[in-house]
């Protein structure tokens, strides 16, 4: 079999965004995903599709582009080549639920190619529970475990410590939520061949629905108070500060004049910030906090 | 008279903090300011004040911080420098109100001071109205104008154009508000003195209560809808935007392993984001989105 090439990696990028919308729409059950078209002027262009004021989902964001063009100074720098051009594609989502016991996920996979031959493959898939819930954290990591063991039993160890510490909001001291797994410049090696590393990416995108469904099913019902729900703004709060200070794909996309609605679609609804916010102690909210740390095995 | 030194700076700046905070805390006549006193790990500390819940304002803060110590690596390359000690002493101010008519202010005054003897002033006002008045910003404008007048003619024009070239959302393509003054690296020359440069930030300090109160008492009991509250919301988002992406201040803060509590109490208490939100033609929303932009004369 021949290497996936540009227009059939994007292509199936395209494919795992239309899937995933219908899945998540339908269990949603209210909402559907608005379609927006949009161009690049430098090159390319992409589909955002967003659903709000759902019956889990309050605001749900799965955005496709496929973008190319010449290198800026700036991205020459970053990459250490000398100019030429590029091309990118991917799908990134974020979804933000209204029941404070339904966690926020994210999900992206992407893949760059530079004319002079050099390409590669990134990705991941973290969730930032409001609550932490021990039963969720198992199976979303070995969920998580079982499709990476697909593909290489090393993947799994490694794309989850650099989750750990990708995912992490340095001035709080705190991960964004518990993880899952994050990995880039995945290029082909002794004994992964290009396709398998695209086979893995389409992989994490077809594994997505099932994998939030389960989580929505779980807890979208659960009663919850009004304090519950502050907490969760103040927890969004925290989602905000991780995105635009350390996110590297919005600041990246912010700093190279990226489709600014699309980018920021990964923010919630609403979001608080309350003044030294300290939970009560032995509280569940001060519980989830303790487990806000690098290297827990959830497994 | 002798030029100020640090410690008549840092005891000129901590009144101006107690002044300010006992005027606003009358004028909102519901709520007073908590004192939260903080020392810094590596040399000096601080005292933030912060009110919360009044009458007028939602969340207000006004920090007062000296500090000092060694030149991190990171300092020294930003300031040029081969390291050695620095120290620094500042009053930073923002209000967040109820009504979506009275606006959002920032105000800042800070020295900084090397051992080699280098020092310098920085500082300013802005103002970021969710709706612009015409009116509102004519005062603010003139008033800071007068207070720039009495140092240097010349200051008004220069730190006017400094405020609206540095409160930019820039991935936006909209200033933060309607500007105020913004300056930097102002140390003696010809034609002002240390005393100068330190009166002048004072001068700030002092006009501030008087600034905000009459913006407060004016438009404090305004009837508001919720799609105007609504409104503030989003505006508090574009706020958020710019404290975390661009803020030097903010920036800076949290990458030294500053008191973050006392960096982020810029954040308002409830902020929002719309997917692509558009204010419907020829609203109240959408004339104050055309008035977002750089190199208006507002008096």
């Amino acid at each position: 079999m021949a290497s996936p090439h540009q227009a059939e990696i994007a292509e199936a990028y395209r494919t795992i965004q239309r899937d995933i919308c219908a899945e998540i729409a339908r269990v949603d059950g209210k909402a559907d995903f608005i379609k927006d078209e949009w161009m690049r002027p430098e090159g390319g262009g992409g589909l955002s599709r967003i659903l709000v004021n759902g019956d889990a989902l309050e605001k749900a964001g799965v955005n496709f582009s496929a973008v190319d063009g010449v290198l800026t100074p700036e991205m020459s720098k970053n990459l250490k080549v000398e100019g030429g051009n590029f091309f990118a594609t991917g799908v990134s989502i974020v979804m933000h639920p209204f029941n404070p016991f339904v966690p926020i996920i994210h999900m992206n996979i992407r893949y760059f190619e530079l004319d002079n031959g050099t390409y590669w493959f990134g990705g991941g898939i973290d969730l930032t529970p409001h609550y932490v819930d021990a039963d969720d954290a198992h199976f979303f990591h070995k969920t998580l475990k079982a499709t990476c063991d697909r593909f290489d039993p090393g993947y799994f160890p490694r794309f989850k410590n650099w989750a750990d510490d990708y995912f992490y909001n340095e001035h709080r001291k705190e991960t964004r939520g518990i993880g899952g797994i994050f990995y880039d410049h995945l290029s082909e090696d002794a004994t992964h061949t290009k396709t398998d590393l695209f086979n893995f990416s389409l992989a994490l995108g077809q594994l997505f629905p099932a994998l939030y469904s389960k989580l929505i099913e779980k807890n979208r019902s659960k009663p919850f108070s009004e304090s519950e729900k502050h907490w969760q703004y103040l927890r969004r709060g925290r989602y905000v500060e991780f995105n635009l200070i350390y996110d590297r794909g919005t600041r990246f996309g912010l700093q190279s004049n990226g489709r600014v609605e699309s980018i920021l679609m990964s923010l919630p609804a609403e979001a608080r910030w309350d003044y030294n916010h300290q939970p009560a102690e032995e509280s569940a909210e001060a519980e989830t906090l303790s487990l806000l740390r690098k290297g827990i095995d959830w497994i």
